[in-house]
């Protein structure tokens, strides 16, 4: 029923979280929401994914889809689950991991009731913490990504006409995104974290906070708080790109700044200042290094060269510098001065230093990196230097 | 703080939601889900909109965003709202209404352990009833998208060149899509109801099942189990365009057949029975009938043409008709057998009687209509009948 390539690193996940759930006392794992269906199933289908604490995973599925194994139950609805472990004298889970920040209260509230666990724990906190170290296959998915992002990004200056939108300048790079093979969809965590493809920023719209908590905000339009807002693209405007790298279903992150004539040379000294800090980072970071420590050396070079009142933003700054990447766009860890999270091999995240120049625009790059056993690797390797577009 | 033209409008939606609330005994709705807070606030923020029984409601705002009026409130947690209740000597609810059906389970805890209300109920469940009739305001929004939307649909033919597949052709209509002013994103109501911009089904493609609940299905690609899978478009294929109308915020639903050379007379049967039963369903329908009626008589006319094993899909057939468009693409009402809903006066709904043919793809057409006080207003006007590419 498994893609035979990746039968091995679903297997391999399996016994992660199995060793996870052992450790904590956990006898199952229900999980339903689509991320989770993905990891752990190698597809999204409607249904539940269950796994004990030991032997195999059940998957039961509500639409017919192809699935067939003597794993697969067919179900109209969660309530038959519990009488399917009663027909095959499967014991019910007493301490069961729900996904209780991505179920609805009411979904959750339901599959209490039909398992009645005497405790439950958090299978979000605990996919979350699993899914941040990636897998082989995991790592090559990712590869192949960067290898379509890099490609798509050395087209963007073909993208640029005199006298266009920041919008007109996305619907380009969206075609020539979905021509390399992105999915579209762009998928995060959380409630109200909507985007559309990714972010175009051009000129003092990289100001405007959005009340989604993305590394930079911009108006927007209509219903989508967020992004690009319609700003006519003009001489010494700074034009920030962080569109999605969902390739594949492991989305690599990447930003790169073009500019529409020449931009102040205050713009092009934080933009340098924002490769100096991650040439620095790319230095000092290996397993180990604290999540929390990223971003304060980030702060302080940021503070030392004068640019703290506008790093991450003027109006509102975000409290991070980077972020986990996966089949989300904010996985786990988050490089934020209260993370209680280090580096791990095999960890992949997204680094941002990004600074807002009032009157030009934001400026500074975005890679994904992958955390090797000494150190960091850089997937995403477009250009890095401000690309100016006429 | 709230555009004029929108303040009639949002102090309209209150009313209806205070009435609903003195109706149940309930004493406040705290809604924080982007779909809601743009429906009662006409902008999507980061914090909470609270709504009392009586008298004005509260924003509060978690991210600066230029919101200032006296009935705003700046928090940095849901924990401060009760404070700010406190400190204005406002009540704090007894009956509360939540949205059960969205908020995470641990987001919904939260604020009940924050109110401690003596009784809840289903903020969702009201707000999806009252969003299904739609505002004057809500339905000049749906004939700017439909006219949008029609625009787009009528350069498809250009999308089309030879031996392309069904993703390329996609491709196209997106780009024309947002040069019409699409806002991309599609919103859709419920847990792992993942689409990208809409559907395309070329072929054989088309009798695929997803584990999505839209009325046809499709393989997709990757991570995404839905509509195009790279399929080559063609000779004889039938390719159904189901792309969104979300050119503001509130999304037309149109779905049109298009052909590779001829398609064989069963599939333009079959293409015209669904338009007959639309003209059937925009004769018979009006306040008051019964939106299982609508599905019903659907059926019937296709049982009578010998086709009701071919209505709404093959494999799996989606037991719907047609159902509420609105600032999502899934409102209220449901035109399904067992639907309990009735038409009412400004209710805006999508009817798609669609036929898979097996070797040629699907066919049929949707539009969107909304409820007038005797019958039926098309809103989606483009041509109605397959139209061959070359």
């Amino acid at each position: 029923m498994i893609k035979k390539m990746l039968a091995d690193d679903l297997r391999l996940k399996w016994n992660r979280v199995q060793q996870a759930m052992k450790a904590t006392g956990a006898d199952g794992c229900l999980l339903s929401i689509d991320v989770n269906l993905y990891y752990m199933a190698g597809r999204i289908f409607s249904g539940y994914f269950y796994l004990p604490a030991d032997g195999d995973p059940f998957f039961f599925v509500k639409r017919p889809n192809g699935l067939s194994d003597e794993q697969v139950v067919y179900i109209r609805k969660p309530e038959q689950i519990t009488d399917a472990f009663a027909e095959r004298g499967i014991k019910k889970p007493e301490k069961l991991l729900l996904e209780a920040d991505e179920l609805t209260y009411n979904e959750y509230m339901r599959l209490l009731a039909i398992f009645n666990p005497k405790e439950t724990a958090n299978a979000t906190t605990l996919m979350r913490t699993l899914r941040s170290i990636k897998t082989p296959w995991e790592i090559e998915q990712f590869r192949i990504s960067a290898k379509q992002h890099d490609k798509t990004y050395a087209e963007i200056p073909s993208c640029y006409r005199p006298d266009m939108t920041d919008l007109e300048f996305q619907y380009e790079i969206e075609k020539r995104m979905r021509q390399n093979g992105s999915i579209g969809l762009f998928r995060s965590f959380g409630t109200n974290m909507d985007i559309f493809m990714g972010s175009v920023l051009a000129g003092d719209n990289a100001a405007t906070p959005s009340p989604f908590d993305f590394a930079l905000g911009g108006e927007g339009v209509i219903s989508l708080p967020l992004g690009a807002n319609g700003t006519a693209l003009k001489n010494g405007m700074a034009i920030m790109v962080d569109m999605a790298g969902n390739y594949t279903a492991y989305i690599t992150d990447m930003t790169r700044v073009f500019s529409v004539g020449k931009l102040p040379e205050q713009a092009c000294k934080a933009h340098r200042v924002s490769i100096c800090i991650q040439q620095e980072i790319e230095r000092m970071a290996k397993p180990g290094t604290a999540c929390s420590e990223l971003y304060n050396l980030s702060l302080r070079m940021a503070e030392r060269e004068g640019l703290s009142a506008c790093f991450m933003g003027t109006e509102q700054q975000a409290k991070f510098v980077g972020h986990g990447v996966g089949i989300q766009i904010n996985e786990l860890p988050v490089l934020a001065p209260r993370s209680k999270e280090r580096l791990a091999p095999n960890m992949v995240f997204a680094l941002e230093p990004k600074f807002v120049i009032p009157g030009v625009g934001a400026v500074g790059i975005e890679n994904s990196f992958r955390v090797t056993e000494s150190g960091l690797e850089k997937l995403t390797l477009a250009e890095e230097n401000i690309i100016q577009l006429c």
